[in-house]
Parts: C-alpha cells; structure tokens; sequence
C-alpha cells in the first residue's frame, strides 16, 4: 500500500494524515482482544492506573506473535518508509487504552523533543503510527493537533517530573482559535500518522466509550539512537530493519 | 423572537437545540468583560477553584444591571415560553467559565433530578439556556448530549457529595456507540437551550481557548419550588414572572 500523492500533501501540510479502513474487522477483533489480554502480564513493562486500570503495554511485540505481526506489516511499514525515504527500525511499540469514564488527559506536546532529548535521536525522522481500536472521536478523547506545527520545529520543553509538555507560553503561541485545532476522528481499523514534531494532545474520555489505540514508532535506521537514557523497552536498541510482511496481521490471525 | 416548526421538533426529538447568532459581537463583547469582572467581588456566591481561579458565579443577575437585563430578554425568554407553554420566573443564573489549560470535566448527569430532590421541584418543566461567550468546539469542552434521552424521563441519581451524577450503568445504557453522543459546537452569541432531563457531561479543556458560558435557567411559574435545600442564590424562591424587554441586552450595552 502506498499512499497517493494527496496523502502526501496533505501529511506534509498538517503533519499529520488519518487512512481509513486499513485492517478488516477481524483484525481489529483480534488486536483488541489481545489489547486486553496483554494487560493480564505481571511485568515491568506493562503499566497500570494507581486503581490497577490499565495504562500502558510498552513493547509487546517482543513477546507477543500478533503485535509482532503488527509491526512488521507492510500497511504500516510501507506509508512510512515512503516519507522517510529509508530503512526503518522500531523505536517504540506500546498499547494505550484511554479507557472509558476514566481516561486522563495528555497535555500538548511534541514526541520529538523527548526522543532528542531523552533517547538520543539525532533528527525528526521518527513517525508515530495510531492504529486505532475503537471509534475515536472528539468526545471520547481523540488526538488533537495543531495543523501544520511540525513545520515550527522541536520547540524546546524541560523535563518536569520525567515528561516534557510543551510550555503553556508556547502552546497559547500556536493555538489562538478554534480552527487551530484539528481532532484526528477514525473509525476501528483506521491509522493516523503524524510527525515527531507535530504538537498534539487529548483530552480525559467521560465517556463510556473506550479509546484503545495501538502505537508503533517507527525510526530511519540511518537516525538510530546515539546516547539514549530512557529503559530498553520505551526506547528499543535493537536498530534492525523491520523485515516487511505483506498482510501480515490478517495472516496471524486467520 | 420565535421558534420556527423545524426547531421546535429538533428540540422535541433530541432534547437540546442550538439557536445561532442571537447576540451580537458588541453583545457578546459586553456580557464577556462583565463574566470577567464579576469574579473580583468576593462574595459567598462567587465560588473558584482552590488555586483561586474562577468557578462559578451564582445568581449575579440580582445585583449586575447587564446581567439582569440578559435574563429578562426577549430573545431568551420568549421561545421557552413558547415550549414550557406558560409565564417563566428565573430558577438559577450563573457564570461558568471553563478556563484555559484547566477546564475541570462535569461527568453525566440530568439537571431535573437535582431540582426535583434537592428544590423541590415539581415537574421536569424548567429549561436550561447556555450563552455561549467563546466559540464552543468538542475539542475545548463542548456539552456533549444523549440525543432523545429526554424521553427516559428522571433517572434516579444518589446524592454523592452534594453532586448528583448519573450513574456509570445508566450512562453505559445509554451510550453504547460514538453516534450516541453529540456535542453541541456553537460560536460566540449562539444560545443552547436543553430540557431538564436531557443527559449531558462535558470533559475538561487542555486547549489555551476558554469557553465561558453563561447559564439561565428558567422554571415555569406553576412548578416553583416547594421545599428547596439549596441556598437561594442557587435555587431562586422569587416566583414572580420575568417582564420580558424586547433587545435589552443591546439597550443596556449601547
């Protein structure tokens, strides 16, 4: 699968791109059912609200088939060394489940000034890949972004407390009407791109609808990590190119 | 000001209705500054945050002229009288500024069901009106609405408190796909009108853009309160019908 050169506008315009209907329902089945499953694990990597709910899987695909599977399938893979115009390697691999009534807030920010700063990657030449769950809209926590932000740069954030939010000075820079904000909607099944300098953010789900949205970061190899200080299984090692499957969930699973 | 057939129904069947452009900017412009400055009294009915920011401002139309005059006007009280059927008296007013970054979520619930058990009230016959100050968008905390569910009638709703939020199985009955859920987006001098039992919540606002609304409520005369426990400043006892002016916030600003 390739995308069409007004995919490409339009990701190179907003920084970000939603492609609609890439895994079948019975892929998504598969995949949120193995969403909660992963959730059952005891280990370090597998993060959980102070009530026990679930947070985050980091790095899954290493022990489990499907998201291995996942990783490797071209639908992803290939979009993605389209824009980057090389090799690529798996940087991050985590389950998120914005889980209903419940699921908190993520301020603004840019995932590039934490792989710069905190992972040792040289250049934005990462890319954030949604696979999306569950239906995702504005009201039940859908990633908001500011069209077109990607194009400001890695706009410097401390670390406070581990994470680097964008400062509020910045973001009320950026955001100044209502038409600067974009929600990423999609349907189950549907996959969103965006840019590691792309400013973006959600807000909590009331709802009880839930968001669960798988998330792989791809990285060009050529761009792998020099000094990163971030655990192994939130900011791989491993700079091998992804060996690329066609079909590969749907393959898994059926 | 009246309600056309198409809007009347709209209301019928959902519960809520947005009427746009009923205040002008100057209006809009006037009513803001004023949402502002009323939170530099210190009053008992002037409620902030514990950081100091504003929350809430009850009943400010007893003592600010524009204010007063917003709830007398025509364009507000004429087509509640045109649904409700009867002379209205003014049940509740306040300021509630969602403020930037900050905004806190108001999860699930029905308004009746406070005003039954908490005021007194008789019959599900008083409706809520929203001044929209700010342009209103899903993405900087919109009220979201179950759409018909009106039509349930009061749902029984604990105190908890002091707050009586629906609960999570009720709110999972009626919610079961993202279509179940609509948010009602509005620009600035638009005005949403709901009926007391519509099920609405609002999730918090991470966005640098407030959404400061203004809320009347307005209660039939025959269905006044009988035995209220809420201060006064909430659940109004002057049962009088208000004189409607026709434009009088615009006579008031100009």
């Amino acid at each position: 699968m390739k995308l069409t050169a007004a995919q490409l506008q339009e990701f190179n315009d907003n920084g970000f791109l939603v492609v609609r209907d890439i895994f079948t329902a019975e892929e998504v089945d598969a995949l949120r059912a193995e969403s909660v499953a992963i959730f059952e694990h005891e280990r370090s990597e597998v993060w959980r609200e102070k009530n026990g709910a679930p947070r985050t899987a980091f790095g899954c695909h290493e022990y489990n088939e499907l998201f291995r599977s996942l990783t490797r399938d071209s639908r992803l893979v290939i979009p993605v060394e389209q824009i980057i115009g090389e090799k690529l390697y798996i940087h991050q691999f985590k389950v998120n489940p914005k889980v209903a009534f419940d699921g908190d807030p993520f301020p603004w920010h840019q995932d590039f000034v934490t792989w710069h700063y905190d992972d040792g990657m040289p250049e934005p030449r990462g890319m954030n890949i949604a696979i999306m769950l569950d239906d995702v809209t504005p009201n039940n926590g859908a990633l908001m972004f500011v069209p077109g932000s990607h194009g400001e740069g890695m706009i410097e954030a401390p670390d406070v407390n581990g994470r680097r939010w964008m400062e509020r000075r910045d973001v009320a820079r950026l955001i100044k009407k209502s038409s600067d904000i974009v929600a990423a909607s999609g349907k189950a099944g549907d996959v969103l791109m965006f840019h590691g300098n792309t400013v973006h953010g959600s807000a909590g789900n009331i709802t009880p609808l839930p968001r669960r949205i798988l998330y792989v970061t791809y990285n060009a190899v050529s761009n792998y990590l020099r000094e990163p200080k971030r655990a192994s299984f939130i900011a791989h090692r491993t700079f091998e190119p992804v060996d690329t499957v066609v079909g590969q969930v749907l393959h898994a699973v059926s």
